[in-house]
């Protein structure tokens, strides 16, 4: 369970939040939001590389943040794709070779906690592909491009996908290897291995562990933060 | 589009919220949060009842808060029964026999707002049976008991249902009884109209239409209406 590189795909534009630059470098509390979610990698013992992967006009950006948070595990920062998948797809190719198994996690997820990361390595060792999910609270239907509903799916066996997602690198490689010939998308890196015929493993996620896209994301997050420290 | 009978399902416990108490009687600004909830639909043109169905032990605090605050368009206040499903059906019922148009509203989902409903209504006008649903973000997986992945759903035709749902009333009666007589239970309205066969028509939702049932919901809420009262 050690020796395992990080992916952080972390080269969204920040649309939705409004912000008019990349979400990942506003404030959350003390440090940008990157400089949380790459800090919790760098503090654990089973991580002993990290790649960053940005927009091509973040780079400066993330390399003066990795600097001043001192993030030493944080090997190299690539400049990423216009899709996520193809920044993904970069940051496993910047990974040592001796680096065999592999987690990517969303740069914009920086609610992860050290005890969550670690309980999902654990529950995940024997498995070549895993991620975290959680249930979904609404009622979830699917509908047909003309809005008529066909049918109300089973909750209780729908999640809602997370990251961190966690790969043994030769499967993780040959899924995005085929996706990227045959021109295949997915939202997440799983969905690759799905699309192959791989088997993905579920496990429980965490509802804090959320995805910061938007100011009430932002204004959540750091209610989270508030909460942690008075349990503490 | 006159003389609609709204039906309010209003007997959630709260668990969630950890107040102790029904959710939908804490304040939300200068008032409970089911007061915004029947409030809307009382200042509608088209509504001309409402029945609210709430816990046993709610009822006299039901009905204080409808004398409080005015709500003439009240005409019956109801005990439900465990499950939202049977509250709904007892609200039903109650509605006078001139009603023929029903729409059931959560209690708890105090942010419509009067032009959205008076758009819904209008976009439904031709459908005997229609909700509202919003885009899901996440990326959502099937899974089976075991956790194992089955399938990543087709994100543009998945939509996380709300209410106000819209039903002619003599197939929503029906609905619900062969639904009784079958002990099938769903999650909303629509799903007992699919189980027997009768179409569901979605038309888009508001994000902001949250439904309040944790102390984060209540949080979101007071700073949309903030946001609301901004903008005007």
């Amino acid at each position: 369970m050690v020796n395992i590189g990080i992916v952080i795909p972390a080269a969204g534009q920040g649309k939705r939040m409004g912000a008019g630059y990349n979400k990942q470098f506003l404030a959350l509390r003390d440090k940008p939001i990157l400089a949380h979610t790459i800090g919790l990698f760098e503090e654990s013992d089973y991580v002993s590389e990290i790649v960053v992967v940005g927009a091509e006009g973040d780079i400066a950006t993330i390399e003066e943040l990795v600097s001043f948070y001192d993030l030493k595990k944080v090997v190299k920062i690539c400049i990423g794709g216009v899709l996520r998948q193809d920044s993904v797809c970069t940051g496993v190719r910047a990974l040592s070779p001796t680096i065999q198994r592999i987690v990517v996690h969303d740069g914009a997820r920086p609610l992860l906690t050290l005890p969550a990361f670690h309980k999902f390595l654990k529950e995940t060792e024997t498995n070549s592909a895993a991620i975290m999910g959680v249930p979904i609270k609404d009622t979830v239907k699917q509908v047909d491009s003309a809005g008529n509903v066909l049918e109300t799916l089973p909750r209780d066996y729908l999640r809602a996908v997370q990251t961190p997602q966690i790969f043994d690198r030769g499967i993780l490689e040959e899924a995005h290897e085929r996706a990227s010939v045959s021109s295949y998308y997915g939202t997440d890196d799983a969905s690759l291995l799905e699309w192959i015929g791989h088997p993905v493993h579920m496990v429980e996620g965490m509802q804090e562990n959320i995805k910061v896209t938007t100011p009430e994301d932002l204004w959540l997050a750091e209610r989270i933060l508030t909460m942690r420290e008075k349990e503490r």
